[in-house]
């Protein structure tokens, strides 16, 4: 087996949690992840509340190779999340002196104490710097702290492309299907079978009437991922068959 | 401070973890239990392992009052929810003759032991019938067990009204604002001073001209979310005030 990395994700946000906000970041990180060959292991929501999202930042930060956290970080009395990563390794949170000197250039000129705010950060920490912006990903161990603002999200996101790397990408094919999962059951079985090696999901739809089911076939090993298509195919019901996408 | 109740929400599924599915679920669920005054806690998304889906469905079992599962409950070799649900309580899954019944009554006749498969449920456990559905919403202690198809897991979830029940529920009342949050912030702690009990939440956007920042107001209280609204509204620029919804 290749080695590969893990990552997890921590979204901060009482609007997730009520409803007021459907969150996309995470989708967004579980597809760039994906893309790049590193397993997201685990997605939590959890609320503004520092010891709170400590508790689940130092959970994830053993569990994984990568942490990411999204929403938090700016300049309101909501904004905890430095200091819940801070809390969760046991260090202050302290003004950064190159980040305010970031700021303050960006800006243009000494900044209020309110915005200052968004350069206390855990110390010590790295400041990864994004082009274009002022505001930094902070590093502390293997965690990654990003902004809930999608638009910001997704760009910082992109700036951890030489950091954030995975292993051999992962080769999927999908087959969709007008037979049932319960005619599909054993025929997955089977393929399992011959093929240990390959992940076999199933997923049924109801709205719509074009398949009933789409089967997914994956593996690091693209060779994998195509022979135990076409053993799959080989036992559907041609006339059932939609499609296969590989 | 009036009663209330908390739940958590647990998505099993490696189709939302490796981003081929995105979920609605948890969004939907979290409006759900937030029309009904229940605070949602916890949104946690767990890959298709039964000793990993246990874990997280006993933390979130001790942490909240109602724990919503969603996903894994078909009857191919990925839907293996019973089974963790059952791992998490430390009950063995066994074939549900009453279940076994129901199932045969509503196919007409004796059923492949592949179907039967989606009888074999934590013993013991709670079969709660869903109306114009074969397949019941299982509970196990205070854990109910839901399918990720979105129109089936937003179908069954309305049959559980009876029982998952909250409080007082929450006055939301939202100011749109062209002010940016390093102004605001001062303004939003003025208004948290005067009215402690307010939650105060405030959501930058940078997608649209037309406002800069949704600040929430919200309370089991609507005096307290209107009066917090009255007072933040009075400190607000008038020129850069977009509008008010209560």
């Amino acid at each position: 087996m290749d080695q590969h990395s893990t990552a997890s994700c921590v979204v901060i946000g009482n609007e997730i949690l009520t409803g007021k906000v459907r969150d996309s970041n995470a989708y967004f990180l579980a597809c760039w992840l994906r893309e790049r060959g590193v397993d997201l292991q685990r997605i939590q929501v959890v609320p503004d509340v520092v010891v709170v999202m400590a508790e689940a930042i130092r959970t994830e930060s053993a569990r994984s190779t990568f942490v990411i956290t999204s929403g938090g970080i700016g300049p309101t009395h909501d904004d905890l999340t430095y200091r819940g990563v801070a809390h969760a390794f046991g260090r202050p949170v302290r003004r950064h002196p190159a980040l305010q000197a970031k700021m303050e250039s960006w800006y243009g000129g000494p900044q209020s104490d309110v915005r200052l705010r968004m350069a206390e950060v855990p110390d010590p920490c790295s400041i990864l710097d994004v082009e274009g912006l002022w505001v930094p990903v902070v590093r502390v161990e293997n965690v990654f702290v990003l902004p809930g603002i999608p638009q910001l999200f997704e760009r910082m996101l992109q700036s951890l492309d030489p950091v954030i790397t995975g292993g051999a990408r992962v080769t999927l094919c999908s087959v969709f299907t007008r037979q049932l999962e319960e005619e599909l059951a054993p025929l997955l079985e089977a393929v399992l079978r011959e093929h240990p090696t390959v992940e076999i999901g199933s997923y049924p739809r109801v709205d719509t009437d074009e398949y009933k089911v789409r089967v997914t076939l994956e593996s690091r090993n693209p060779a994998v991922s195509h022979a135990a298509t076409d053993a799959l195919v080989r036992r559907l019901s041609p006339e059932k068959l939609v499609r296969v996408v590989r």
